[in-house]
């Protein structure tokens, strides 16, 4: 589409510099930014997030992609898909052990693909388990929200649907020790919903996020069952705690707990590895809470209401 | 990919389990997660979305696709595209009311074909007018921001832009009863927005959202014309009634209204069905608003201000 | 798929109304909301986006697509991604200038194919220094945040490192005055990661946003090195100066600056272009700051505590 006078311009700028800007750009043998054969060898995200989206059609049959699947041939692609997944994520899951083992210089953690089979297999075999959990989790967001009009509806256009199905997944590998893809799992949910779930938190069935957007739950957090979370919730640190040397710890307690039943309004901030809310609390939009709270409590903001001043010159609080 | 000790491994686990496991995966004849041909046969969401797209080539001819548009093909292109989307939107609309029919075990609300050949083209013959009423928006986007280069870079790259044309699309398709397509719409935008807009609520012309992430307007919201909403603003429900049974009532008038010019700044909440934002308002700022002003309000925080605590030791509010 | 029935309803409507619609919906000459290509004559959003994703690849090599790249070839894919790049982003760029001399009829402003070529080059030959700040930032991360395993794990799943990377693209064109590109491209990291930076934000090395939903950083903000921020921040403008016709003016200084070291937690809120954080200072969770703090200061909110009432009956201010 270039006018040749472009071409010539850039065929001149492309002789003096691409031979050294591409020399520079060429991933070289351990550069900290690039996925390289020899070296890294790990899947690349789109790769990892074409596993999750198949797994997502063999969870939710002809929901999320053209149409219905056919009673005549289900079986039989359901039985397909399955041996696919089986040989690609394993091998996945395989070269993110190999990295972690390379970059930690492993001597005795184990096989790495035994491992990924082990993990890969389980995921599979727990496929029917996390659709029953799931299962609950849709009731939970039809029966928590009047604009819900079928469950198919929640399926197919609910945000909280995608983040907890995408979490049920990457939870699986997290727990059995896979680094990395449960990560891009996850950020892939994070992208699609705006709901930051890390892979590493427990969370009970019956779980509902409504809207979502902006919600955080940390690595180390416990949900009990049927809890509710509006958008805009966090459920974070409150400091990290440092070694010697100034570098945070990693791996300790930092997320609050939250028991069954517990509903949570938009925009609750709650921190800290030793806060626990008790079981049938509701925790108020906005609130802050950084200390635990006893079973059936109440936590509501005393913030001064805000001002009002009409046109008519009268300035005064609002009345609720 | 796989050495071969892995096929042997990954084989023998299929071998084992495999038939097993797809006969659990594999739809039954009526699955809540699954959507089958005989059974629930409504589209998938990836399907809808691609119609969403090709309305938007039809509102924003070359804005979101590879290029300009082509004056001598234009209006031919113009008219396969519509042509092609009254058959495809029509039946999908037609499958989502079936759909509901077998649900409610509908007996007399009307012919499903007929009524979704209504819906569709009363949208499309509506298209023209839609287009008008974004223009408005459009230029409310451009006098709102003084980042804002020209009308095109409003259309281009404003997220608003996405949400608010999507908003006017699957409006235009619930006003009608269509079930579930303009929530899958809807959530389209929010998955690529971060702005929620319930395809219920009803919008005047000239709206704008800025940045737009975190916002959420719920079901039975009125909002009037030029109004303008900062990121983080939510339009939502107080509580919610319940029937005799527990159950939520659904249907019910929940969200706020909102008079034209008002503006509402980042992170305001404002809730419940009976409140009402009178015309000409300014809303500040994470205010919590859960009563009505009249037209003209001004309504702030007057929460304490923070507390600066420099390095020399001195503490104190801050100024402001 | 449609039933004759269908199709005979359809094609009745098709012809009543197709050529009328069609001639409506067609482009025109003017028409402001549509790229033509003898009028407006832009590069589609995807066609940017499509550019974007190839400087990805070129920045992080195997991260993102399918898998690991290859030693053997990869210097000479490197080479061959580079010379088209060259070729397509220069042509793009021309465009967006001659769009933008059209609108505002430049006589004397530069020809539009040199400062595209300008444009673009000195973009390419700055690539490699932006993998080193990327570098820094990538490392930023993984030492701010105890869930981070590996800085390859960064790279792979953190939405910071997608919007810096966007950033810090977007910014070198926009410092040159390219139109509407810039814009484009910091769209789709807000898309993606739900953090909003305006590519005029000049943003210094080793920054890192944790989990990033609904940040937002305005045209005109400065911030210095090391700086870390977290989820829902708002660098943003107080009020906007008008023109004596009541139009914005654009183009002032509306957005802060934020100094070395600076942590500002979730959900604060700073506004105004005369507001200056200084240099290791830190801002607490939900602080709304319009004015300026000395190096080294502790901000934070001293609202009431929320009210805490038990099942028991007691209510009381909740102790930290």
């Amino acid at each position: 589409m270039l006018a040749p006078k472009t071409n010539e311009a850039i065929d001149a700028w492309l002789k003096a510099h691409l031979e050294s800007l591409a020399g520079k750009l060429s991933p070289c043998d351990s550069c900290p930014l690039a996925n390289t054969e020899r070296d890294v060898n790990l899947p690349g995200t789109e790769a990892v997030v074409t596993v999750l989206k198949r797994l997502f059609g063999l969870l939710f049959p002809g929901c999320h992609g053209d149409g219905p699947v056919h009673h005549t041939s289900c079986y039989e692609q359901t039985r397909e898909t399955i041996r696919e997944l089986a040989q690609t994520l394993t091998d996945q899951v395989r070269r993110a052990f190999e990295y972690a083992c390379r970059r930690e210089t492993c001597v005795q953690c184990g096989d790495c693909l035994e491992k990924a089979i082990e993990s890969v297999t389980a995921l599979l075999d727990g496929l029917p388990e996390i659709r029953d959990v799931l299962h609950e989790d849709i009731q939970a967001a039809y029966e928590g929200d009047p604009a819900a009009q079928s469950t198919m509806e929640v399926v197919m256009s609910y945000p909280a649907i995608i983040a907890i199905t995408v979490h049920r997944i990457a939870h699986a590998l997290y727990r059995r020790g896979v680094p990395l893809i449960p990560r891009i799992m996850s950020e892939y949910a994070h992208s699609r919903t705006g709901i930051d779930i890390h892979p590493g938190a427990v969370i009970g069935p019956g779980f509902f996020i409504d809207h979502g957007t902006g919600v955080v739950i940390g690595e180390t957090c416990r949900i009990g069952r049927r809890v509710k979370l509006y958008q805009g919730v966090t459920l974070g640190a409150l400091s990290f705690a440092k070694e010697a040397d100034g570098s945070l710890v990693k791996g300790i307690k930092r997320h609050p707990d939250v028991g069954d039943n517990v509903v949570i309004y938009a925009g609750a901030t709650i921190l800290g590895g030793d806060t626990v809310i008790g079981h049938d609390s509701v925790i108020g939009g906005n609130v802050w809470l950084i200390e635990s709270v006893p079973p059936g409590s109440r936590v509501y903001n005393q913030t001064p209401r805000p001002m009002i001043r009409t046109k008519k010159g009268s300035n005064h609080a609002t009345g609720k």
